[in-house]
């Protein structure tokens, strides 16, 4: 009898994160991988990540809706209580071994609930870290609900450990959102220009000399702010005018202040030098990240991945506050000037020494190592 | 401008628990108290707690339904999701300034996290301390969803500050559920007579001698347990033979087994010297556990209020494992002899000396006190 | 490629009138069943049929709970919200060509409402017909959802042409609940003793004689005066004093009226004359109505089934209004002295003539021969 | 005791329609309007008419969300199923003596099916039409579902009477639709150039000589092929180079489709002589509507509001199929050159004379005089 892992993918990012697991898992003769996939990676505006899976060749065992439209607190919320629903209907029909649920997105502590409440072992990744946003929360809350860790950096690892879990359930494997970039030809860009000309909007920008790199989330707890604090940042890249690839925010409540903020500036200010996408494959993403000048605004790519790499960031805001960083991220408040002068300092910086405190690409089969056959004990009990 | 105190009230144990904090922010200048009732203090089977508040001039400002049948650890999780859609509706119309959850109840943790995510600060009363069940897991991820908390006990804050959670926002202030009790005159239990003939059922068991008051909740962790352990319970209370109130177990998931266990029990054996009831007010409850010979089961209320009372109990299973405990208690395992043997101690020993572990009765004036101006910091920061 | 036909089923009620179409398809060349069970259907209180169709060997391809506790008009529309939820996740997952609701349960509604937005054919059985409470609303309203129907008799099929549906769309196939009591040994009920012994409450009552059989639903458009209309059918019985077998009515919205009438009854006057059961399997209750002196109460089967085998029939109330009745029923109002005439007289009168108007007991298989290549046409138009 | 009438608005025509019944309920001495807002009314992309009605003055009593992103049947399905959920704690708290409900939006049924579920009168405006998409189906099984009926035509409301509603609950008062039109000047279409200015997107068209407006909204029972059938649509505005207001699709399964088909187009040809817009307030699409050369799509509008001011209309597909129809229509199929065709025609015609068909614009204040003292009855039953 193979034990069933189930895997819980509801957006670009999940699946980036998952992908080096599941590929770990393919024909494994002890596991058999259950990939559940919802939200937002079932919606073409967030660029349709389920179509993309079974393209290649991965089975999706269950689709669960749960986004009520809105991205507002309250649909945030309304939106969970779907999730738990849904969530609840998929894992009594699939009965997995174990499930397993990616950070501190507002769907995975649903997930992890739910999982828990059934009596279903939570395997949770990346868990430990400190940022800002209600992800802070969420993260430590699934920390609680969860029955094994695999946290990316060894600092997590302690933290996840002084909050009372049992020493044997941290394991610090590393982020896995590093294994797919390991797998991948980062020195080519090419590809990029006949992805501009297809996908996304705005005028082809040039990527052969020095580009920046734009993503910036909505601050949940921040909300009514982020109309505001994002048109600091399109400020700032006005005046930097550099070629400029800017990727959608997510889905997130704020995510309407975000977007408009960059609609605005783009209807009014018709940049030429800036290329929206709404997501990117991690093909696309790897290489676009490794060749920037500087990735700037507030994705955890820009702390994690970018360390790794050593691409320069800046980091603008609350909403990787506390997290671990390398050398390479200059941090700045929402603020016109701060940003401008930091991307500039950056650009002639240029590249940083590579920094393994997110891992050394190989977390996946850890993971998988590890969850394969581990024993559970479903009560949990504070070490204290 | 009064800030307005959103309570959740979802049981009977709820608002004895609450019924202080009630009191306290009655005719308070600067509160606005809302009272949210739901899941099983609305139905009659767990005695239409609602309904009982009204009659007490309580104005109920919200009902939200949310249990869904089956009692199982699948419809736990779907009726979690249901509560998390209907809470976020009520916060979305009440518009609360802080959200009041309690403990570890299954729906405590969708209330809270809705709050958190539609940036309410929430209030946790009794975090900190450890059990067995899931509301172990439940009680802590409530913690770090929580923006101030109130444990019962000092343990449970230093508890509370180790799972990172900044010292200025933790205040133990003893557990509300023995305010309750101090207004009441706790040696008359002549009204139990009248009551057991007007409601619950079995014969009228008398009161003036020694008696046992039985009362075992399901494990949900043990799910597929409940009606082994609770024949051995029902085993000892027929071997005891005293005159016995039994108290129905709640609507976790596996009451299904437990109430089996009972009912076959009842049925099969007619035992005349027990009368059953769905559940008492705390004015009927407070009396009867006073003067019982023991308290027998795993109710907390042989954990908190008994130690409070010194009153003998005998403590069966998992369900308070952890948690701290007076003199009072003698812990056995689901274990028909164990449990008969411990019980026989404890009617030999009498009455234990009162222990204030757990407060002193003065719980929710002291939470009222500090809630009406705590200075709430949305984003949450762990302290490590 | 085979035709998936997806069976919605919920109660015991539907099984027995899906199983002639169960077995009808059972190993049939060009049809793939797809049984989703839910609601009472899981629920131990009400029979837990879902465990008795796996013993009898039928594969459940998914589980779905929505009953939402409460059993009030509110708690019925909000089950009917979850059930709409969960069938929408289990149509997407098992893409049925066909979906089959029956008749006029709260949860039909939803189902077929489900489907029909999702562009799957419904086909609806037992429509057509004229009753009280809410069924009446629930079965036009699902007719005018409805691809293909099954009514049980010519007058239905006319009513339902009337209404605007396509006549070749409409098969008067009969009642499928006739189906399964033709496959039965209808004259043995000494299985009952047994059965008498080892489930249900109350003394084992002789069969030998004449006896009654009573079922009392609530009748939802009548919500509030529920207690008080089983009160005068309990004052009846109690007249009566005959060997009764009860039956426990369903979870529709005013259940918790009939059953506190029914429960006072049994407390206070504990008559031995009476066995009470939640529900039985058709191959009990069918011999158990066909040898009754007289059925009481407001069951469909006091109407259909009591027609086709010819018993004495007391139908109490408005639930049945309307509906078409052969020569064996007397319609009494809610009027204990009318109940004990009505039934005194029946037990005199004996048995009636088997009448034909509800079908022949080949329902089913009609059904499933027109169902496996019917051409749907999903953009309905009515046809005046 | 004020009669409190609940209305259900759920999108920007929704509003429209009802708009003259809550002027017509303002300051009413007998009625309390209760007004609940949801799904896309909520919205901004749907131009945020919650916040438009708030800036009238009109109090919104609640606020339901529950839209699940998507829009597709699956989607659908679920909306209406958390609808369901939203509408039955609205109206749990509310307690309204009659809810109203719009025509045949898929959020209609549920409202209609939570009210009458729960014992609160359904009056229901617009029934009895013919037309395509699942609107058909759910436009007669609101009918069922009933209370009183407030068609538009004479020739609706027999149909209702033939599907076999009481006579005397029916009241064919004229489209609602109508009365906010005759408020208007409709002459003075100048705030169009400051609105294409302000708002939508694409240039700023020119509106003093012929133009078109454009509306195409997705057919949910030709779910796949709503993105062909749009670019015949496209091709033909492409064809006729005419000025041209489009408006945005509204929600419903299959919308994406028509988005993407209308984006493709304006990526790939930026048409400078279209100017788009989400939606218009009546004052803006009422002059708008009446000076156009010809109204091309599928909307409602081109037949009711049309053929009483007398504007020629292009009707494409099956959405409005079996609709009464004025004059001033001409059908098409999903066809470039047909469309071309009859919109050449139509511009060569010039206005139509005004057609009652649809009413004289007076239906709000006699619904409201209904409505205000109507004697229902709960309990349906069929005439026949």
């Amino acid at each position: 009898m193979r034990r069933k892992i189930c895997l819980i993918i509801t957006s670009r990012g999940n699946y980036a994160k998952m992908s080096s697991i599941i590929k770990a898992m393919a024909n494994h003769p002890e596991l058999e991988p259950q990939i559940v996939v919802g939200g937002g990676a079932l919606l073409s505006k967030y660029g349709a990540i389920a179509d993309a899976m079974r393209q290649q060749g991965i089975r999706i065992d269950r689709m669960v809706h749960f986004l009520v439209e809105g991205e507002t607190p309250v649909t945030m919320a309304k939106s969970a209580g779907v999730a738990v629903s849904e969530f609840s209907t998929a894992f009594d029909n699939l009965k997995p071994d174990v499930v397993v649920v990616l950070a501190d997105r507002f769907e995975c502590l649903p997930a992890a609930m739910t999982a828990a409440y059934m009596n279903i072992p939570v395997a949770h990744i990346e868990g430990g870290e400190v940022s800002g946003s209600i992800d802070e929360s969420i993260r430590h809350a699934i920390t609680k609900l969860a029955h094994v860790h695999f946290p990316a950096t060894s600092d997590a690892a302690k933290r996840i450990a002084r909050m009372g879990e049992e020493p044997e359930t941290i394991f610090p494997v590393g982020a896995t959102s590093l294994d797919a970039l390991c797998q991948l030809d980062l020195t080519d860009i090419s590809p990029m220009k006949e992805l501009q000309l297809t996908t996304g909007v705005g005028e082809v920008v040039d990527l052969s000399g020095d580009y920046l790199l734009a993503i910036q989330h909505p601050v949940t707890t921040e909300y009514a702010q982020n109309l505001n604090n994002i048109r600091q940042t399109v400020a700032a890249i006005e005046e930097l005018r550099m070629p400029t690839i800017w990727i959608w925010p997510n889905m997130d409540a704020g995510s309407d202040g975000i977007s408009k903020g960059i609609r605005e500036f783009r209807e009014n200010k018709r940049p030429d030098y800036i290329h929206f996408f709404k997501g990117l494959a991690i093909e696309h993403y790897g290489p676009l990240l490794n060749n920037a000048a500087c990735i700037v605004g507030n994705s955890s790519s820009g702390i994690r991945e970018s360390a790794f790499l050593g691409v320069p960031a800046v980091n603008i805001g609350i909403r990787q506050g506390g997290r671990e960083r390398g050398h390479n991220v200059i941090d700045v408040g929402y603020d016109r000037a701060a940003i401008v002068d930091a991307v500039r300092r950056q650009v002639v910086h240029g590249r940083y020494e590579p920094d393994l405190i997110y891992g050394d690409g190989k977390a996946g089969s850890r993971v998988v190592e590890i969850v394969k056959d581990f024993s559970f004990t479903i009560q949990k009990r504070i070490t204290y």
